[in-house]
């Protein structure tokens, strides 16, 4: 079992990664400040957990509550948050009780901001079942809803009191959710860590095999580059924004397509290469680093060209992104692998050709 | 004019008291991050001060685009706060777009909420244009919307960047909601300031007759003890607790007759009663000073009987209440005009003979 921690003074939180992790009491318990917790999933882990996590609580004498939420991108709106907020009103939880998320980013996104505005914060504690949520949603604190025009617009920042990441739980996700989550990996070689992304280079077969030492050091490596980044800029107001490489793009990508048909992880592998194909045209990224990162992403079984939603469509989604200040869209490019940087002096036509590459 | 400030360290803010205040754009313009606002009003209010507020920004150069929302609580839920984001949505809103919130208690708190949730966080400033919006809910950051089963349930802690009061909109303030205003006014003086309470026996026709020295006076002295209280106590862990005397018995109230009918003052008022009817029964308050209490709010012109829900239904709506911990219900209570405490120990017997005194 390996152990990291999230430093933001008393907010700060510890990260446990390890088999068995989701059924480990000891780990848990400490983190839940009353005798009773409401467990949030949904009907695809479910099946395959929520029976073993209530068992272990209930063995510890903690009251189970539970609600079962459609599986989808597309349920990440304010009808299924009811449902969350429904079953607090319903179990009388009170303002200190916690609220556990058992699933992917969508599950942990949405427990996140029903915690974060159940009679104004509530506790909650992350246990993510996806690569995805693993590496990257489950830590630093987003939390949000989609608006049918514009991903994750609604939400609020709200730290966890844990994350316990149980990566047996890699087991049961299908191939294709592997991947996904591979695209955030891959990402935090590309924003800050080239030694990662060489090792990356030299391990991806050993991660799409499930090999137990590689996933959890691909996923603490990962976890670790995060936490660092979160904990020196908890809010965004610089830094944390690197975070986001390919993301602009991807959420682009997301909501023109309807918020169904393209995987978070997907449409952000797309949109890591329209960066890097702003970073080449601007002369930051050479030929040869373009085609390192596209082979990686083909070896781990990612799309490199998006849905072909019209360049302009595109831009109309960009132009409503979070990082839009004073009317300038703000875009988060490379400098060579292992250095992302944020600019607002990308040339308009270079961005078109950039998207027009990969769309 | 009078200034006072919410001492919150990087999140102070000022309070402007005074006439004229709605169109002071010296006051205003410091306070926004952008050329650009989104105001937020009513359909009650919009005729009145809409356009004044508009014009005065757009003739320093603001953008406004605004959204007018139906009038009353029973309006305060996610339907009608999803106006206001598709508003943000529909006008481009960036995450430093300043929101204004132009109107009474409603309006505040659900704009407010509005800002603590576009974009995980937008600025905001309140514009109060009722007595208790002006005396209470615009300072101090609580915002919220309802829950069809308990009031105030899904929001957050957000401090608006400014409260900018103009004490002239009091002349088109209907009589009935001037004296719902006047509850949250009386319970300073019960709370924590025995002195302020003696000045309101001295001057409450006067306040009634909106005498402009007498209003000035009672709404900075209720600003000020709120702001007191905040900056001791921002997320409500202690004494702030205080500030919610006659709460939980009044959103009982509320929530039990559906938002309509009674106004959240009104409430409050028979709250108060109730909260001062218990500690009559555990000896902490003596039958003159619940007679100065009754004798002040029928003065106001407040209701000091309640709209005859059945104990056990205001008992229900209780148990929901955010301060109850572990399961039990913590009430704040007088020991005295001026001293309020919060309290788990109170007999059921003397909580339902309290109830029914005036229910």
């Amino acid at each position: 079992m390996r152990e990291l921690a999230v430093d933001l003074g008393e907010r700060s939180y510890p990260i446990f990664i390890g088999s068995g992790v989701l059924t480990a009491h000891e780990l848990l318990l400490p983190h839940l400040e009353q005798p009773r917790a409401v467990l949030v999933t949904n009907e695809t882990v479910a099946p395959l957990y929520l029976e073993r996590v209530t068992t272990m609580l209930e063995r510890h004498a903690v009251r189970v509550d539970s609600v079962v939420l459609p599986d989808g991108e597309q349920y990440k709106n304010w009808q299924t948050l009811e449902k969350i907020y429904d079953t607090l009103v319903d179990t009388r939880a009170e303002r200190t009780t916690p609220l556990i998320a058992l699933g992917g980013g969508v599950i942990g996104d949405m427990t996140g901001f029903a915690a974060a505005t159940w009679q104004r914060g509530a506790p909650f504690v992350q246990m993510p079942t996806t690569l995805l949520a693993q590496v990257d949603s489950s830590v630093g604190g987003k939390t949000a809803i989609n608006h049918p025009r514009g991903k994750n617009m609604i939400g609020a920042f709200h730290q966890p009191r844990a994350v316990l990441i149980d990566t047996d739980t890699l087991a049961t996700l299908p191939l294709r959710e592997l991947r996904a989550g591979l695209a955030e990996v891959i990402k935090y070689g590309l924003i800050r860590d080239a030694a990662f992304f060489e090792w990356l280079e030299g391990h991806m077969e050993a991660l799409l095999a499930l090999e137990p030492g590689a996933v959890a050091f691909a996923i603490e490596r990962s976890c670790r580059n995060k936490a660092e980044v979160v904990a020196a800029d908890e809010t965004e107001r610089g830094e944390r924004a690197l975070l986001n490489l390919g993301h602009t793009f991807g959420h682009a990508i997301e909501t023109g397509t309807g918020y169904v048909g393209w995987l978070h992880g997907e449409a952000v592998a797309v949109g890591m290469l329209m960066a890097a194909e702003v970073s080449l045209r601007l002369g930051w990224l050479d030929e040869n680093e373009l085609a390192r990162i596209e082979g990686l992403l083909i070896r781990a079984g990612l799309p490199v060209q998006g849905p072909g939603l019209p360049v302009d469509e595109m831009l109309h989604w960009m132009a409503g992104d979070k990082k839009v200040s004073g009317g300038r869209l703000r875009l988060v490019l490379l400098q060579g692998i292992g250095r992302a940087v944020v600019t607002a002096e990308v040339p308009p036509s270079v961005l078109r050709a950039a998207i027009e590459a990969r769309s």
